[in-house]
C-alpha cells in the first residue's frame, strides 16, 4: 500500500467534525477504499478547546487556515471555512499555489471566484474538488462533470434548498402558514436565525451558478440569476395548484434557449405525478436533460453533517487516487463567456391569481388584457367569494398555455391598471416536465 | 493538446454505432472534455459490408475481436460484442493482458466471470470500465464506485429491466393483459423474440449480481440470487395493489441482513406515492440505502443505444482521462466472499391473493393457518365472488405485517393442503421504502 495521503483540514464545524470522526472511525475501509491510508495530519480551527467527539491530539494545529494551507505538510487541502471572502479565498488560493489539490464545500466562493480559482489550479496542474458545494449528499457534481461528458445539455434543474422544501412541503401537507412552519424550521435547525438567504433563493441560485458552468462549458455568472424567493407563496395558491393537478416547489433551472441560458429561481408548479413532485420535505433532487439520454433525475439529502461530509469523502478519496481534471471539467480557458437570455424571453406557462372585486364587466376585461397580449387560458377556475359589499372579491384563478414572461407582465400590469383587483396579481410559473 | 487516445471497437450493433457516430459528429467537442482527441483506430465486426451510417473506411478492419485486441494499436479496448463466453471474453482478456484498459457493456461477461478479470486488470496495473453494464445511462456504477466510497451500504435496489417495467406499466394504466403487453413490447423492440431473460428476471440479475459487488465489497455470485419473473402477475394483482396503496414493480434487491447478504429479484409491491412508484414505461431506477446518506435515488433510461453509448463515452474520456482504479472499487484481493442469506429467512410484509371457495368455515381455516405461523394482518380485503355453485369462490387479499418468507411459505402450503382453495395462492412480496 502506498503511503498515507496527508490532509489539512481548515473548519471543524458540522461536516468538518462528522469528517474527522469517520476518517478516524472508518480508516481502515478508507484505506482500502482509497489504495491507501488517508491521515488527517493538521487542521485549523478558532476555538482549539471545544469537544468535537474526536482525539485530534495528535495533528499539528494552525491558527488560521491560510497559516495551514501556506506551511502545513499535507497532500491535500480541505477547504471548510465558508465565506465568499477572507480566509476561505486566501487559504484555498495558497493551497493551489503550492499545486497542492483542493476539496471544498463551499459554494459561495465558487460562485463569486470559481473560474479565476480554477484557472489558478489549471496553471499548477491541480484540481479542485467540490462535490458537497451543490445538493449536500447528491453526487450531482460527479455525475454532471464525468458521467454526462458525451451528453449535450439543454437544462439542469432541480430543488437545491431543503428548507424552502421543508416549508412548501408543510404548508401544502398541514395547511400550515409560512410565518409558523418558518418558526419550525428555525426551531428544528432547518432554517437560521435570519433565513434571508435560505427562504430568498439565493442559497439555491449559488449552486446553480456551479451547475450551469458544468451544464454548458460556461463561466459562472451568479448575478445574471433571476431569483424570486418563497416568501410570497400562500397556502391558497398550494391549494389551487393541487386542485389543477400541481405541487408547488422552489427550482433551481439553468436551460439553453434560443437567446442565451436562462438562470431562474423561483416558485414552481410541476406535475403532481412527476417523480420531482414526490421530493418532500428538507430533501433535495436534480434533474438533468440531455440530448442523449433523455432525462436523469437525482434524489438524496440536501444538507447534514454527515451527508455532506460524504460527498467531501468522495473527493478525498479521488485525489487519493490521483485522479486530477479541469474544475469545471474543461480547460478554463475553454469556458466561453456566460450569454444571459433576459427573464422577459422566457417562455412557459403561468398560473395566475386575481382577486377580482365583484364589478359588472371586471371579467370580461380581464379577458381582453390576456387576448391583447396572445396569451390563450388552459383553464379558468373562479374560487368561492370572499368579504362583504363593495370590497367584495372573487379569487379567480387563470392558467395558461405557454407564452412569455414578457407577455404575462405586460398583461397583468394592465389587468392592475384596470382598478378591478384587490391587491397585487399573484403569478407562479409552470416547469414543464417530460 | 496530447496526443488522441487510439480506440479499438469490438461490435457495431446498436450502441456500437450510435458510439462510432458519436465520435465522429462530435469529435472536437469530445477532445475538449477529455483533454486529447479520441479516435476510433481499429474494429472488429462480422458483416463489413453494412451501412452504419458513420465512415469507417480509415481504420483498421479485423475479423474477430480477439485479433483486434491482440493486435491493435490501440490505448483502449471497447467490447460492445455481447456473451459470456467466445469472443468476448477472450478479447477482454487479450487486451488486459497487454495493460491495456477495457470498457465493457457486457453484464453477462461481468456477472460470470468478473472477479477474474478484475484480478487480472489489477495485476496489469489497469482497469475495467462497465457503466454502461447497468441501469443503461444511469450513472450507478460510477455513483456507487466513486461517489459512495465514504459509505457503508445497507440496501441496493431498483428496476433494472425497462421490458418488465414497460409491461407492468401498461398493465396497470391500461388494464391490459400480460399476453397482449409482451405482444406489444416485441412489436415495438422492447421485448425479444424470446423473452425470457427480461421478464424471467434474469437481465435484471445479472445487473444486481454487479450492484451487490460495488455494494458490499463482495466478490460476484450470480448464482445465488433467488429470482421471480413477472409472467405470473395478474391485471387483478396490480389493481388490488392500487386499492391498497401499492404499486407492483419487478425490483432487484441485494441487502445485508443478520445471517449475510439477500440478493432477490422479484415482483415487488412498493407505496403508490415514493418516487420509485413514478417510474414508468421503460425507464430505470436505482436506490442506495447507506450510514451517511440515508437513501439516495437515480432514475433514468436504462437501455437505448445513445443512452448506453452516453455510459460508454463517460468510460472513454475517464480513461482518456487516465484514470485507473479497482475494477470493483477496492483491489480485488480484498474482495470479500459472498455470504448468502438464504430467501426463507427474509423479512418483510407479503400481499397473499386466495380463491377461497365458498365453503363453511374456509375462512376460519385460513386464519387459523396464518396464526399458527405467527403472522399477523395488516388488512383483510374480500372481492366480489366469482363462478358459481359448488365451485364459487371468493378472491381474499391479505396484506400482512413483517413476517419471513418460510411463515409465509409454511401456511400458505398448509392453506392449500387443507383445500378451501381454488387453485394456488398467489404472493407479492412489499419492500419497505423510506
Amino acid at each position: 500500500m502506498d503511503r498515507p495521503m496527508r490532509l489539512g483540514l481548515a473548519g471543524l464545524g458540522t461536516v468538518g467534525a462528522s469528517l474527522a470522526r469517520l476518517l478516524t472511525t472508518k480508516r481502515d475501509a478508507y484505506a482500502l477504499r482509497a489504495g491507501r491510508p488517508i491521515e488527517i495530519v493538521a487542521v485549523s480551527v478558532r476555538d482549539r478547546s471545544k469537544d468535537r467527539g474526536v482525539d485530534l491530539s495528535a495533528v499539528e494545529w494552525f491558527d488560521d487556515p491560510v497559516a495551514l494551507a501556506t506551511r502545513g505538510e499535507i497532500d491535500l487541502f480541505v477547504e471548510l471555512v465558508g465565506g465568499s471572502q477572507g480566509a476561505a479565498l486566501d487559504s484555498v488560493k495558497a493551497a493551489l499555489n503550492r499545486g497542492i489539490p483542493v476539496v471544498t464545500a463551499n459554494k459561495a466562493l465558487l460562485a463569486h471566484h470559481g473560474v479565476q480559482l480554477a484557472k489558478l489550479a489549471q496553471r499548477k496542474g491541480t484540481t479542485i474538488f467540490f462535490e458537497a458545494a451543490a445538493a449536500g449528499g447528491i453526487p450531482i457534481i460527479k455525475t454532471m462533470r464525468e458521467a454526462l461528458r458525451g451528453n449535450d445539455v439543454s437544462r439542469v434543474y432541480g430543488i437545491l434548498n431543503g428548507t424552502c422544501n421543508y416549508m412548501l412541503t408543510r404548508m401544502e401537507k398541514e395547511g400550515i402558514a409560512f410565518e409558523d412552519c418558518l418558526a419550525d424550521a428555525q426551531r428544528l435547525g432547518y432554517a437560521e436565525a435570519d433565513p434571508t438567504f435560505d427562504i430568498g433563493g439565493f442559497d439555491a441560485a449559488h449552486k446553480l451558478a456551479l451547475l450551469t458552468s458544468l451544464a454548458f462549458g460556461c463561466e459562472i455568472d451568479l448575478e445574471s440569476i433571476f431569483i424570486e424567493g418563497i416568501s410570497s407563496v400562500t397556502n391558497e395558491d398550494i391549494e389551487a395548484a393541487a386542485e389543477l393537478g400541481y405541487r408547488v416547489k422552489l427550482l433551481a433551472v439553468a436551460q439553453r434557449t434560443e437567446t442565451g441560458i436562462e438562470q431562474r429561481v423561483h416558485p414552481t408548479m410541476i406535475p403532481a405525478h412527476s417523480a420531482l413532485a414526490q421530493v418532500d420535505g428538507v430533501t433535495n433532487a436534480v434533474a438533468v436533460d440531455t440530448d442523449l439520454l433523455g432525462s436523469i433525475l437525482l434524489v438524496g439529502p440536501g444538507a447534514g453533517g454527515n451527508a455532506t461530509a460524504s460527498a467531501v469523502l468522495s473527493d478525498i478519496i479521488d485525489a487519493a487516487n490521483g485522479v486530477t481534471m479541469p474544475t469545471f471539467a474543461v480547460d478554463p480557458a475553454n469556458l466561453v463567456p456566460y450569454r444571459k437570455a433576459r427573464m422577459r424571453a422566457h417562455e412557459g406557462g403561468y398560473y395566475i391569481r386575481l382577486s377580482v372585486l365583484d364589478r359588472v364587466g371586471a371579467f370580461a376585461s380581464i379577458a381582453r388584457r390576456m387576448a391583447e397580449n396572445a396569451i390563450s387560458l388552459e383553464s379558468i377556475v373562479q374560487r368561492k367569494r370572499e368579504g362583504e359589499g363593495d370590497r367584495e372579491t372573487a379569487p379567480v384563478i387563470l392558467i395558461t398555455h405557454e407564452t412569455t414572461e414578457a407577455a404575462v407582465r405586460k398583461a397583468l400590469d394592465a389587468v392592475s391598471r384596470d382598478g378591478h383587483l384587490k391587491g397585487e396579481p399573484r403569478m407562479i410559473r409552470i416547469e414543464a416536465l417530460d
